[in-house]
């Protein structure tokens, strides 16, 4: 036979193997969280709206949730906004919060929502304040309006889900007195996955994952057991900006997340190979076998 | 009897002649355009979105389609985005696009979702990208992207009435291109009440409505039918910045809405005097009797 | 503005007002006892058959209830029947029974559901008999046909509130050998509006509600806690024919109702008052805060 | 074999043959007109009522309409109401309809359900006001409050079958301006099966059905076709009150009724006869064949 | 009256009789085992069917479990396969349970099929391999793909109930590793009934049913309580093949079948005389009154 | 990157390019006609399995159509059934028709629904007697029991699909005098199509598709359109055992099927390819671009 034809069947093959691992997401729910190099780089979006169609389309029920990358900060250094540091941490005023506001759901959560559509899927762009998803209070009155999740209402996002549509997510919240607030978009991830019972969640970050050794690509820890995380935190193989994110996952599994997942977002399909492969290609966390 | 006893009967009495207008309501769609000194004055914001969610309550669908007032342009001279005029007319390039955009989807839409949720409702905030709901073609090259719509799909709009929400409308549009588009929202209005069947749209202006004598406003004509427009426009009673929102109320027609309402939103209530009401506050068009 | 303005829009101020009530109502059921004055007089018939169907209209379940008033009377006259009265009571035989089965569920009952449906509402006639819905024992051997409720299956009734109607029940009763009933029409409301696990029951009588001192009507106790009533009846403030009205009310709360209301059906709307405003007109029953 | 044993096999195989019966009838309307000696006699009114709770149970939606026999006469003389004649005609004013209405809806329809209830069928006492089912005018001014039948509204009997209750009607019937009518039952049930797209109407007769030789029982007619129905009337086979009756046959068939019965109701269980074997025992009207 | 006529009276009162036995089956499920005489005797066949599709009609849920009967050994003899005894015991080699599966799944279901469609019913052929309802593991290894159910995957049948279909199950059983077994009819439709909550299992025999003295055939036991069964096997009342059927009875009332009827499958409609009237043909266990 | 990494990345990329494939036949029916060497080797009918099973999943509708294949002559030889021919063709008498329905509807069909049950899908084994599915006469008197189909009725197959089983037919029909006949397996698999409106027909064969020069496997016609077959039955390249597949092909087009497919079915995952991917690997026969 010709390589025309073994390539065609090779092809064929691959999908054949995608049966099980379908089967065992089929109707169950998946937050993404979106962010880093994945939502700067254009190719790599598209992979992952593509992913994400493809997910839909075999009936995975897929949650994207973004944060904002470096669209925040350039559209605050547009309007002037000086960042006021407060402990060394910057203090988010109402005007930055109406920039954030602004910048999330208005330009980066509608993009994603137009290139999904392009792509053939159905999509719908919310954020905490639509049907009141995502009610907060300040993590930290130093930090102005940061917010703390106090209750998830996911009536909006199942009801999205159900008519069908792939819902994304900006993380911006309210309170009882109106006011906005900009919520870390990790936590928001991990706080749906917990209110939506989701089979997973996966984070999408610029590292391949937890890493034995960092400077050590090769050392990926394929699997983590929640209870070995602070034996790993004295280790400082989770340190720096890693730990908040752990954080997050514990957090999630906690709430009844099956699976998190922390994977490479600079690799193109990476979420289709960890959803749809024995071989993830990042960092599985569990509870135990 | 006592006088408090006498305004709670009075009250009664009030809400027992809304009858015949609620029952004429029931299930119907009605499209408000909301702008103008409505959308600035806090007071008569609240009024308004209380009347939205009171009617959404008694079992009418509205859905809320807003343009941008004030705001785009605070925002547009804040990053200190020079405007530039053909012929005249605003040139609409795509660093302002994605202002318009940010404003409309980002803050002003969420703003309204907040108030109705606090209120007591379920809102939806959606733009016409969500679900590919505004497909658009550019009105004039001169003007960049102001959108001429060319497709209206009204399934994520049905899709939310049926899931009980009230629809929050920011109306920006999409191409096949991947470009978005500003598009008037008095024309956005009128063409997703036609493609929705609505029993009526509503347009909030700053006026009384058609006045026969523009300096008298005693001189309100309550009803016009769209066959009466040409001369009206001849006479000059139609002129100015009324001829294309008149326009938008004949396409309306045109397009099957049974009765358009031009109201005054300066005045509190004016919703539902105009609809619970025999008779209204503003100007009426029909086709005929 | 003119006076007229001025009105239109106090109209709408008083509409709007009726928003938190409407959201507290929005499909629960309301079990109304229609008798008295409002039975009698045309206009006041009239006003309570407007307010029903409008609660219907704006998502709240009334069930009507109604007694006989003079009607029984006057018909048992014009058959020449004889009362005969042991120890102070009528006796109910038989024949009686019949006239007062007619009385209420061949005129009295198919006139409200005529009036019902000629304002636009959609009503059905029923009685304890249909559905097998009251099903009853002798209150007393020595006055014949009067009913003690022992079973309510409420069936029928939410088969004809999910099918959109207003039912009214004639309380007229069944039991195993064939034998009907003629049961008093507060217990009888009392026992369905437990059984359907109301939110509200509403008496209407001819009083303005429990007075203080029975002969100054600005006494009137606007609210009344169950655990109250022992030391009122004691104290003489609840007596004579407002006993047992008011063990209905203990009843029915028993059994789960949350707000029982005895109001003055002399007054026109008094029912959209008590549930549409803060300030109701009669006296609230409830546990406890 | 023992006779108790070939008995019981005997049973067995007169159920089996009902099965094409039960085929052709499953899902379908039928429509029986209840009256004559069938409604006075105790063990025939039993066996009808069993009849229809049969047929109800196997799938048949039978709707029951009545007529009011002799207790509406005994109830006038009860009352002292003179019967006023012109023309030959009774003549039916506001009281008489009072009481007709009574009788009709108050006392023998609820008689009707609370016996269907006994056997454990599930029954609806309704009549042409509920659900403004049956809208009259004057038949004939003469002759007072007597009804012709100008709309039917079939909604609340299809919502009533729908929720598998067996609906029994009374043929009262209402006008716009408040009046009640008397109908004629026949006339009614024939508009009732026109109306619902009855598969067969089964009236319900003191006779054998039409008889060629009306002195010889032996000379009934088993089929008869509409177009042979003029041919009827001349020969005198069709004569005196069958020929309103006959009428109704006809209007009921131009109205879409497949078959229409008259059958004995001196007879028991008559209607299971007709309906589920071969050869019925009254005279069915067809179109053709 | 003519016997003509008194005949048809008589089928309808047959058929009225029933009312009470059809109100008691309504919407339940009865499974049949279908065997002996009744399979092979053509009329006796056809009335069987005939009476599984009027329990259908009437709104009863029959399931019908049928076993081989001798034309699975007349097909063992056309291939030439010789039987092996172990102990006395047949032994089935995987050619046998071949056989044995193509002559119940292939002939005898698709016949038993074929008939009942032929009547009008609408039926569905399965066997214990469609959607895997019945799991397999070895009786008795000396015996070979004799199966022992260990578990019943019900969904199927429901859903073949649910879609208004027969069901009609041929006892063939899978095991995980891909083998297919021959199960015992009795103890299929025993473990079916089981798992499905039945109302009654009937096993259809060649006898009368439990006699007291084997050869007076008018000693049949009418009632048998499940805790009698020891000492009428002690007794020898229960003795030789009847031992495994009433192993079967006792197992499916231990697993909450109400009734189980041991009837005579020699005599036309047994299953209607048992199901429809009081005193039934044959055995009735019951596990207390 | 290592090696493995760029697999796994090569295997997501061939996931993603199934996304436009997937979305063309979400919600399509694909009638799928099983046989030849597909049918023999296990290791094909396993690929064959798995790919239905991944296309079910993915929302595709498939209806496998199953023939005979060797089992059926080898059954009869084992039977010692002589073959007799007429004018060259075989004659299906009584008991080779019975012989031929054991084994596809007892043997080959239930072991398909076992190997696809044992891979995690849901499969229920049909054949054209379950619910009346294909209605047949004589083909030809002179070959017996060879049946031409004349009615089809879809509807066990779709009540099948909608419960979310992948129904298994073997191509057994029945007639109103209760004979069943053998019908080939191609025509009743285009007939199944052309009735539920497939999208696709797969005919799986033991060829490459058509060949230009039936001895250069290089020389396959990717598409043929209908209006194209009767030149290429003139010049030879369709002929012999070809001609009456391509007949299936042209009438399943003819009613309505979208593209019909020849294949090669000795090639793994054949299927898949076909279906999705943009180069198939056999013939594709359409009506019109």
């Amino acid at each position: 036979m010709d390589n025309k034809f073994n390539d065609k069947q090779f092809r064929a093959h691959v999908l054949a193997e995608a049966l099980p691992y379908i089967q065992d997401y089929t109707h169950k729910v998946i937050v993404v969280k979106y962010g880093g190099n994945a939502m700067i780089n254009d190719e790599l979006k598209n992979s992952v709206m593509r992913d994400i169609v493809l997910l839909n389309l075999i009936g995975v029920k897929v949650v994207l949730v973004h944060g904002g990358g470096p669209e925040i900060s350039e559209m605050l250094k547009k309007v002037g906004k000086e960042s006021v540091f407060i402990d060394g941490l910057r203090y988010t005023d109402e005007e930055t919060v109406e920039i954030v506001r602004m910048v999330l759901a208005g330009k980066i959560n509608k993009s994603l929502v137009n290139l999904i559509e392009r792509i053939g899927g159905k999509a719908i762009g919310l954020c905490g304040i639509d049907g009141h998803m995502l009610k907060c209070e300040t993590a930290d009155p130093k930090l102005g309006y940061v917010g703390k999740i106090t209750e998830v209402d996911t009536k909006i996002i199942t009801d999205s889900l159900d008519a069908g549509y792939i819902p994304i997510v900006s993380t911006v919240g309210y309170d009882d007195e109106g006011h906005i607030y900009n919520v870390n978009a990790d936590t928001a991830a991990a706080a749906l996955a917990g209110a939506l019972g989701a089979e997973s969640l996966i984070l999408m970050t610029d590292t391949k994952g937890v890493l034995r050794d960092k400077d050590d690509e090769s050392s990926l820890i394929e699997k983590i057991y929640v209870s070995d995380i602070p034996s790993l935190v004295k280790q400082g193989v989770i340190s720096g900006g890693m730990i908040p994110k752990i954080e997050c996952c514990k957090e999630a599994i906690r709430r009844g997340v099956h699976k998190v997942f922390i994977i490479d977002g600079r690799v193109s399909h990476s979420i289709l190979v960890e959803i749809l492969s024995d071989s993830g290609i990042g960092t599985m966390f569990i509870n135990e076998d």
